[in-house]
């Protein structure tokens, strides 16, 4: 049960969005540029994967099955490859520049200054960017702010497979526009 | 020195909103709604003192001295008393109420799952309401994010208090709009 009186027909941060609107245009409009937007050299598919990896490392649900099952839509994949990620990154079918990243998502999961020069070393070495570590970091970092805030108020977070690919696939066409998130969530959970 | 190439002459966040503006945006918003603008109940200093024991907690000195100073002008306090409420926040001169929303967002810090029903009771018992819980997780965990997106990149962090005493005036009486962040930056760090 939520700690405190959230709407219950809305799952996750979108009960959250709708009981605050004023921080949910920030946190949607955070998550649309790091995620959804164009970006010079990371596809849509891997930054959703790095979402996703550190949701896992949290434990959030909600986060985790959500943005795996963007990942999956935005990859064009199964769900098989986005779980072979969060489980052994270092053998699943990625490349080795996104393990790299990976690796520094993970060190700033554990904390900031965890982040070592020989782990931006090493990602360099396999051709990342400044700004593609600029962005593995601040996307780590805003979901240990995402999956705190999400698990901090105990929301409700459905088991429900179906309803998660549903939303993967909306977000996908959609992205995180805080009109669209809650306008039609009704229809998707009758949907599912 | 930073893991990535940032504009030398800028500190902490603010190397980093000046390197990526499409982020800097939404940070400084979530920022401005969070701290800044009116609330219910909680005063700017409150909050402030929340962002500021947060970020100590994850032994981020930049954004531990920027929100402590911040809390010294918003509450018309003195320096000491913010750093008896990082300390011994037991046993500062704070409401009892105030006490136990800390104790929540050390909760929130140590990971979404750790806040317990008991500790949102006896928030309730002091006389926190619905949307003071919901703000004091929400700040605990946007710090988790801004502590880890400071260190994670290994940005300057300055040791001169004068410097953060004047960006506490200065966010006292703008608050966070991004523009007036980093305008006014190069005539403070000369005045410093």
């Amino acid at each position: 049960m939520p700690h405190i009186d959230l709407p219950a027909e809305y799952p996750g941060i979108r009960s959250l969005f709708v009981y605050r609107p004023e921080t949910a245009e920030p946190l949607c409009h955070l998550a649309q540029v790091l995620l959804h937007d164009p970006h010079p050299t990371l596809s849509a598919g891997e930054r959703e994967l790095i979402a996703s990896y550190v949701s896992n490392l949290n434990t959030c649900k909600f986060c985790t099955s959500t943005h795996s099952a963007i990942a999956k839509h935005q990859l064009g994949s199964e769900l098989s490859l986005v779980k072979q990620v969060l489980a052994d990154p270092e053998n699943a079918s990625i490349s080795d520049k996104l393990k790299s990243l990976l690796k520094i998502a993970a060190r700033v999961q554990s904390g900031g200054k965890n982040v070592l020069p020989e782990d931006v070393e090493a990602a360099r070495k396999e051709g990342a960017t400044d700004i593609e570590i600029h962005d593995t970091v601040l996307i780590a970092a805003a979901f240990c702010m995402y999956n705190r805030y999400v698990d901090g108020l105990a929301t409700w977070q459905p088991d429900n497979e179906a309803f998660y690919d549903k939303m993967g696939e909306q977000r996908k066409r959609e992205g995180y526009k805080p009109t669209s998130i809650n306008f039609t969530l009704t229809q998707e959970l009758q949907k599912s």
